[in-house]
C-alpha cells in the first residue's frame, strides 16, 4: 500500500460518471484531527459556487477537516441552485463523516454552467465515505484530472531541527491557465504544525513566485483554488528562523515543480518557454514584458514551430508597454544572443538557435536596460493538439 | 483598363522577388499633385524603419506625393542599418520622380529582422517607376499582401453638395491584428479638397470606431501603418456641414468595410465574432469586457468548433476587470439569451444555439446591467489554419 500523505490524512476516490466513464472522478481527502488552512481563490468575479462556500470559510479562520474534489462539472455559473448543490453535498459528508459542514471544502472543475446530476453524487458519496482509506496521491490527482496528459504531484520529507515533517503537493492544470493565479487546483498538505496566520504567510509567498508566473492560454478560470492543509500530526513546529527559511524554502520548490509541471502539460504544449526578463526599471514592468511574451499567440506558434522568428518575440516586448528605451534593449533565444541595443546581431547563429529549438525547454531572455529589476515565467507553446483539444472540449 | 483611384493617382507594381517568386511584392502610388496627408501609426515602441521615416513627414506637417509599398520584409527591428535603406529607397525614387524624398512615404510588411537586399530594390524600382500609369485598386492591394487569403478594398464615390469626389480604400491585414491600431497597412485615397487638419479628424475618428476594434490574435505589429492621401484634384471640398458628415460618415463605413474584410481573413479565421457589451458603467468598462472576450483562446478554439461553450465567454467576462457586478450580468449568444443575472437560463435551446454556431458571424452580447455605455468588437476564431500558418511563416 501507498504511503504518500503526512500523517493523519487518508483518501479515496470512486467512479462517480460525471462524465467520462471507466476513470474516477471524485475523490476526498480526510484528516484525523482539525487542520490549519491557507488558500487563495481565482479573482475572476465569476468565481464557482465551491469557491464561493471556501472563501467564506477561509474568511471564519475557523480549523478544517476534508476536502472533496470531482472533475466533470465546473459548478460555476450555475446560480443559485449551483450553491444548494454545493451546501448539500458538504451535509451528507458531515453526517458520513461525523463532522461539522463548513470544516469541508468543496472543489470542482470540468465544464461551466452545467449543473451537477445530484443523484449521483448521492450515490458516490456513499462509496467514498465507505472507501477512505488509502494514502495515494496519485489516485487523489487523478479523480480531478480534466484534460491533463499526466498527474501532478511532488512528496517531499522535510528535516528540520525539530524533526521530520512530510509535504505532498497534488495539483490539476492543463487549459485556462494565467495568473492570477495559475487557473488549477491545487491541495498541499502537511503533517507539520502551524499557526494558521504563519501558514497563510508562506503560501503567499511560494504562490506569488511560482503560480502566479505560469501562462498557457491568458484565460483566468472561474474555479482557481489552492488548499494548504496542516494538521499537526507529527506536533513538529518550525521552531529557528533557519527552520522557518527551510520549510518556506522547500513549499516554493514543491510548488515550482508543480507549476512547471502545469506548464509542461498546458493543454496540447510541447514545450515549456522560459522567460526572463531582467534589467527592468521596475518589476511591474518587468513583469509587463513577460507577459506580453508570455501570452503572444505569434510567439507561441513560432515556439510550437521550432522557427527562430526572434522578431515575433522583440515585437511583443515593443506592445507591452514597457517604459524602456528600444535602442537599450537585447534579447538571448536560446542563449544566443540575436538582438543587443535595438539592432540584429549575430545573424549567422541563425542555423544554431533553430536547432537548439528542437529542445523541450526553450530559454528567452529579455534586458531591458533600464534598471536592476526582474521577473521570470513559464509559458506553453501553442499547437494543433491545443486546438483539437479545445474546438470540441465538451463532447 | 481599370478606373478605381480617385483623379491624379497612379499605381503600379512589380515583382521584386523579396521572399516568394511568382506575385508582385512592391507598389507604387504617386499623386500628380501635392496631397493633404492625415496617418496613424503603431503603438509598438519597435516600430518599423518606415514607421519611423513617415512619422517625421506626418510631424513635418509638409505635403507628400508617393507611397512606396513592399511585402516580404517589414525592415523592422532592422537597426541603422534598415533605416538607411529607407532613405536610399527614397532618394532613389525621388530622383527618378522628380520629386523630393519626403514627399514619400514607405511602408513595409513580412518578416521582422530581416535586412531588405538592397540590390534586387534598386533593380524593381527602375522597373516601377516605368510601369507607373495604372489605376488598378486590386493590383496595388496584391502587392502587399503577406498571408492574405484575398485583397480587400473599396471604391467609393460620394456625391457632395459641391459635386462627387472618390474614395478608394487599400488594406492588407491577416496575422498581428489588435487594437491599437489594428495591425496591417491601410491607404486611403481621396480626390476631395481636404485642409490637412480636418482631413486627420475625420481619419482618427473614422479609425477609432472601426480599426481599432478588431482583434484577430491579440499581437499589436511594428508596422501598423494608415495613410489618408487627399489630392484635392477635383477641387471639390466639403463644403456645408452635411458635406462634412457625409464625408466623414462615409469614410468610417469604408473602413468599417475593410476592417471586417480583415478579421473575415485573420489568419486561418473561418468566423467573425460580432462582440458586443452594452448596459456598461463606462465606455472603458465595455472596452474591457469586449477586449477580454474578442482575446480569450478559449474563446476562439470553442467557437471554431462551433461548440455553444458559453462558460468560457462568461468565464472571460469574469477576469477582464470590469466593475459590474456579476448578479446583474446577462449574454445572448447567437441572438439566445443563455445566462441571465448571474444564472444560466434556456437550457433547452442549447442545440438551436449550436445550429446557429455554424453560421460564419457570431453575434456575442453582453449586458453588464450597471450603466448606459457601450463598445463593439470584432474578433476571429482560431483554429488549425491559424496555427500552420503561423507555426512556420517564414519558410
Amino acid at each position: 500500500m501507498k504511503d504518500d500523505l503526512p500523517k493523519g490524512f487518508l483518501a479515496s476516490s470512486c467512479e462517480a460518471n460525471f462524465k467520462k466513464p471507466g476513470r474516477d472522478d471524485l475523490a476526498l481527502i480526510v484528516s484525523d484531527r482539525p487542520c490549519s488552512l491557507a488558500a487563495l481563490f481565482t479573482k475572476n468575479i465569476f468565481c464557482a459556487a465551491p469557491v464561493q462556500v471556501c472563501k467564506k470559510i477561509l474568511a471564519s479562520h475557523n480549523p478544517v477537516r476534508a476536502i472533496i474534489a470531482n472533475a466533470g462539472q465546473a459548478n460555476a455559473c450555475t446560480g443559485d441552485e449551483g450553491l444548494n448543490n454545493c451546501h448539500e453535498i458538504q451535509n451528507i459528508l458531515a453526517t458520513d463523516l461525523q463532522i461539522k459542514a463548513d470544516e469541508i471544502l468543496p472543489v470542482s472543475t470540468g465544464v461551466i454552467g452545467v449543473q451537477f446530476d445530484m443523484d449521483k453524487w448521492r450515490k458516490a458519496l456513499k462509496t467514498l465515505v465507505k472507501k477512505l482509506g488509502n494514502t495515494d496521491a496519485e489516485g487523489f490527482t487523478r479523480a480531478f484530472m480534466t484534460t491533463d496528459a499526466f498527474p501532478k504531484f511532488t512528496i517531499d520529507d522535510i528535516e528540520m531541527s525539530t524533526g521530520k515533517v512530510r509535504l505532498t503537493v497534488m495539483a490539476k492544470g492543463a487549459g485556462m491557465i494565467c495568473p492570477d493565479m495559475a487557473t488549477m487546483l491545487c491541495v498541499a498538505l502537511t503533517d507539520a504544525l502551524m499557526e494558521p496566520s504563519e501558514w497563510q504567510h508562506y503560501f503567499n509567498l511560494a504562490v506569488q513566485k511560482t503560480f502566479n508566473r505560469v501562462s498557457v492560454d491568458g484565460d483566468t478560470s472561474t474555479n482557481d483554488t489552492i488548499f494548504g492543509l496542516a494538521n499537526g500530526a507529527t506536533g513538529i513546529a518550525p521552531a529557528s528562523g533557519e527552520d522557518k527559511l527551510l520549510f518556506a524554502g522547500r513549499l516554493q520548490d514543491a510548488f515550482a515543480k508543480v507549476a512547471y509541471m502545469l506548464v509542461k502539460d498546458g493543454e496540447g504544449a510541447r514545450k515549456v518557454l522560459h522567460i526572463h526578463v531582467k534589467g527592468a526599471k521596475t518589476e511591474q514592468d518587468a513583469w509587463l514584458v513577460a507577459r506580453a511574451i508570455a501570452n503572444s499567440q505569434l510567439v507561441k506558434t513560432a515556439i510550437y514551430g521550432e522557427d527562430a522568428n526572434w522578431g515575433r518575440i522583440v515585437n511583443a516586448v515593443g506592445y507591452s508597454g514597457t517604459s524602456a528605451n528600444p535602442h537599450e534593449i537585447s534579447l538571448k533565444l536560446c542563449g544566443i544572443e540575436r538582438f543587443k541595443y535595438g539592432q540584429p546581431i549575430n545573424e549567422e547563429l541563425e542555423n544554431e538557435i533553430s536547432e537548439r529549438l528542437k529542445k523541450a525547454d526553450i530559454d528567452i531572455e529579455i534586458t531591458l536596460g533600464n534598471g536592476k529589476e526582474e521577473y521570470s515565467m513559464l509559458s506553453s507553446d501553442l499547437g494543433h493538439e491545443y486546438v483539437s483539444l479545445n474546438a470540441d472540449y465538451r463532447s
